[in-house]
């Protein structure tokens, strides 16, 4: 039994970025785009839409601006099935960014923000919206919100905007079903008329079990990324994903296979996924920053593995990591 | 808050040494044995008491039979605060291995059984209980068994013995919390007087997810491994299952030391976590075994990445993989 309104959003192009300041190259990401587009999953998410005033391009890869032509010709090779979206930064991101509708191969415009700058991220929302795109928002860092702020922020989401989705996001891999289960609460009763998205990271392995308690409690538009590509310990690993999920239009065949393929040599270059240092940060309820600093040493640093001084360090304030 | 009756069993040595026949250097189990002790977790369960009838001495491990002085020697050296549990294969060990109480250091024995053996573990787990010893009953593979078989099995073992627990063993990792939930009100049914434990195998990335469901639905008995170690995809992360509990007697701060120093180093011989032929294994409820096979194929070979293939042999029979 399935249910029809449920869509799927492979984002491991954008979110696994983040790990390799989006230098993806033009072979891999269309052998990805291809094998998305063959499982049946809903929408693409290519990379961020952000500003060049904010990001060198010098410094990153070509997914971190998603020029028109750079994926006009991600998607050339194939039958488009799904669609495509990027992802803009509230306050990394210009309107000017957003072309005319009929020179983008873009379909949907998700903004992710903090709630302190809903406003941009409204105002980049609905600029997309009368462009003729569809558009979505993400509340980033949740579990770091000040409960009314992020009310009055759900509030605005609802009433000034014609979003399609609203997203529950846990950056910090904190959250457990039970906060899931809250959130969601929270959500369905200011956001009315509109989808609930979720995006969730693996600090503490449960990117997964909570993407599955926020189908039970109703959220339709759902995260992931081939193996968990992603930030630190990444994201709902998508494969896992569209197995659970008994919508027949769904196939796990050609993600497994491209991740034998192109995603499992990654990880020689790059490396996510669950560890001990990403699980305390989110334990902790903190940005993984001071554990991707820790990650980033040579591996015969034995400070790398010391997690009882990395733990202490991040549990105190004034000491350095 | 935390809720008293709540027992953490790790079994890092028992379940990992299911990866390299049990062949744990004492050296390191020692330092094992500190930290588990350290963290306030209350069992540990150090390997199998299995009969050298059915294991070769020669082809496995200390941790496969665990006698007596080498468990002696494995505690020697710490103020125990926990108690040792050893396990034992109700049709691969004998009566004849328990010894007289006052010559052992065990306090537990945990018989895992078949359903189709639950007589031979009654058997065992009796004669453990009359020497003086706690017992327990492991219901191993209970997602292939027959429902009525099992509902008879769990009335056996409420009626004729007097175990302090049953455990829900999820073998293949193929569970779902739903699943969860419908076990655990099975067991609820038929073991009265005794309490529930769960076991989970990490193939879906849910064991530590199925085990907080197990906790909220009232078992009581829970088992995790150091960073996950044990068969195939691994077992509930013991770091993450007692960061969860809020109980103040335990710490995780030597268990994260412990992984640091013994566990991570361990990860360049024995290969154990998420991947996706056991993902593939779990998500078609099937024993990890062509999985782990695969998995000893040379890096090298293509084969051994070529998913979709071992995905088409693992779902059509006659195939040999």
């Amino acid at each position: 039994m399935y249910r029809p309104e449920i869509k799927v959003i492979d984002c491991s192009i954008r979110d696994g970025g983040l790990m390799n300041n989006s230098r993806f190259s033009m072979d891999m990401v269309k052998k990805i785009v291809s094998a998305v587009n063959d499982s049946g999953v809903d929408i693409i998410e290519l990379g961020y839409r952000n500003s060049k005033n904010f990001f060198s391009p010098s410094d990153y890869g070509p997914w971190r601006f998603c020029d028109e032509d750079v994926l006009r010709e991600a998607v050339s090779d194939i039958d488009l099935k799904m669609e495509i979206a990027v992802m803009m930064d509230s306050h990394k991101a210009t309107a000017d960014d957003i072309l005319p509708r009929e020179q983008s191969v873009v379909d949907i415009f998700r903004i992710a923000t903090y709630v302190k700058d809903v406003d941009k991220a409204i105002h980049l929302a609905n600029t997309a919206s009368e462009m003729g795109y569809k558009s979505a928002i993400n509340i980033m860092a949740m579990s770091h919100c000040v409960e009314r702020e992020l009310d009055e922020a759900l509030q605005q989401i609802n009433e000034e905007t014609d979003v399609f989705a609203c997203y529950i996001v846990d950056s910090f891999g904190s959250l457990y079903s039970e906060d899931i289960d809250y959130y969601v609460d929270k959500y369905k009763k200011y956001i009315t008329g509109k989808e609930i998205g979720i995006h969730c990271h693996n600090n503490m392995q449960l990117a997964f079990a909570n993407t599955i308690e926020g189908i039970i409690k109703g959220v339709n538009y759902l995260d992931g990324t081939l193996y968990g590509i992603g930030r630190a310990a990444g994201n709902c690993p998508l494969e896992l994903l569209v197995a659970f999920l008994k919508n027949p239009k769904y196939s796990i065949r050609p993600l497994i296979e491209v991740i034998g393929t192109d995603i499992l040599p990654l990880t020689k270059e790059i490396e996510w996924g669950y560890r001990i240092p990403y699980m305390l940060t989110g334990m902790l309820n903190q940005h993984p920053q001071a554990a991707l600093a820790l990650m980033e040493l040579e591996d015969e640093n034995i400070e790398k593995y010391d997690f009882a001084k990395f733990f202490t360090a991040i549990t105190q304030e004034d000491i350095e990591i």
